[in-house]
């Protein structure tokens, strides 16, 4: 697509010029531009279509009001890890007299163009997109009309150009790994997030990486992905603890995901951790509480989501950021989950 | 306040009229209405006056738009739970092409003058309350700007005319208790959530009524209040099992304070539920997963939820209600954390 491009045009089209080259009145052009249903499909393409040949942008930025608001989007209400994430953005935002405006993608990792249109049709200060992204051509309907976004904890790798702000999953993947080995661990599974995110297969490379620090081979049938829910954990602990060959430890991919992994131990009636060491991974406050207080890696969500909301807000206020992706620092969690294995001297 | 005030005057105010009588600009009624923070505190004090005694009201709806937004507000944002309601609620927003901005009052149980002032000024459909209300005066605010606003899980008496969506927690208490005593304790302990919210209280008389109707005697000494987190639970539990006298089940306020519970047991080196019942309330997701399996009271509250937000979309709309005040079914769950006291025969 990008290739077979005219040139651009320089950057002077006004919406009157991008009205006469697509021989439609200036009001279409502006729905077009405000995520108004109110146009036909066909036309709206043409509209669209100029709009990014000519690289139209908005002259001038949204008068700031006192009643600014920003959206905050989820890839899906999960749990814990959510509430961790709106409890970050809530104490900037209130903070600032800022408003919130929350939403989910029900599972999927790009927005819909009717979410979009919303989101354009009520002109936030900015957008916060929590384990999810936009795709190109979205991108540019944000930047058309001068909306910034931030992509809190990315799920792909999202181009140097989109402010970001994560945590470092591949050290803490190499963190859990590390711990379960130098307790005398040479089973260890993994069962990571979904495989077509980011942050799993960091974390998964870190796991790798342990191993050949320490001169052992990881076995591939150990290494498992899926969802960051408990079910999943469930799943995937029944199926690596009926295994002749089950594994001593299970790093999970989330608290959650451990939980489910405790379940499937406790029917097999395995005991944690004399039979079976679990690491979750979040550091969620439940993690602390449960039976037994789970070993974990501490993904620090309030601060990663503070941080992401503090970059937005400059954005809107039209401040350069210094850098556009940051991780936050992971660390380990040492509670009850974790021992050495039970055949170890 | 309200017996010295002079009789109504016809609702025939309009913004002029409260000017004049106050002897301030169109624009400073104006502002005030809109929650706007640039007017002095004694003339804002004034107008507020002014536009109570003579009833003033908005003549028009705010024009409905495709970009409607309603306010969603939290007393905290505590857990799972409050996940749930933002389900339950975004499952009808999202279908109604509806935004909702999220808040939360840090656990304070009516909002600040601050916080009502951006509601004011952004406007929206209507505001759902989750466990906290409004006073009287804030009350006037929103229906001055015909702002509509429906309660969820109520924690005071509102008063009818407050459009309120709970769940029968008088009863809830009733089944957890009848459960326990007919499993055969005789000492049944209720940690129920804080005493000066009205849902605690409603199901401490179930609580006392299965007592009742089964011939028995509450222990006063076993009835405690507390937050609905999980330290609550803890610092109960340790201190109602580390009596001589102990109770052999304890009904939870919540299964986030029975994890807390169920953690104190732990460490006394008590098995639940072989020497001690717990029961929750909520039915979270995670009441499944952890271990023992939690038995507890199903709450419906994404039921709650979008029962509520159905009645706001409708009272934006002009729509009146058939009624106001709906309670929503409870029932009890058993799993596994419930069994006969360990000397029953």
């Amino acid at each position: 697509m990008t290739e077979s491009r005219p040139p651009a045009a320089p950057a002077s089209a006004t919406i009157a010029t991008i009205a006469d080259e697509v021989g439609v009145s200036v009001a279409t052009v502006s729905k077009v531009l405000n995520g108004r249903s109110d146009v036909a499909p066909e036309t709206r393409a043409r509209v669209e279509e100029s709009l990014e040949r000519n690289r139209y942008r908005r002259r001038t930025k949204r008068q700031p009001t006192s009643t600014g608001q920003l959206d905050l989007v989820f890839h899906e209400f999960d749990s814990e890890w959510a509430m961790e994430i709106m409890r970050g953005v809530e104490a900037v935002t209130s903070a600032a007299g800022v408003g919130v405006t929350v939403s989910q993608l029900g599972g999927a990792h790009s927005p819909s163009a009717q979410w979009l249109d919303a989101v354009l049709a009520r002109r936030p200060l900015g957008v916060l997109f929590v384990l999810c992204h936009l795709t190109e051509p979205q991108q540019q309907q944000l930047q058309r009309q001068l909306i910034p976004f931030v992509v809190v904890d990315t799920d792909s790798a999202t181009s140097a150009s989109v402010p970001t702000v994560g945590s470092n999953n591949w050290n803490g993947g190499l963190l859990a790994t590390r711990h379960l080995l130098e307790l005398g661990h040479r089973r260890v599974a993994i069962i990571s997030g979904p495989q077509d995110v980011l942050c799993s297969r960091a974390r998964a490379a870190g796991f790798q990486f342990a191993h050949d620090e320490a001169g052992l081979t990881v076995d591939p049938t150990l290494v498992r992905y899926g969802s960051f829910y408990v079910d999943a954990g469930y799943r995937h602990g029944m199926e690596l603890l009926t295994r002749a060959d089950r594994p001593t430890a299970i790093f999970a991919g989330s608290d959650m995901q451990a939980m489910g992994v405790l379940r499937a131990a406790r029917q097999l009636g395995l005991r944690v951790p004399e039979d079976l060491s679990v690491i979750g991974y979040d550091n969620l406050p439940v993690a602390a509480w449960i039976g037994p207080a789970l070993t974990t890696i501490n993904q620090p969500l309030r601060d990663m989501a503070g941080t992401a909301t503090h970059m937005l807000l400059d954005l809107a206020r039209g401040v350069e950021l210094s850098t556009s992706r940051i991780d936050l620092v992971t660390e380990l969690i040492v509670r009850e989950s974790t021992a050495p294995p039970p055949d170890h001297p």
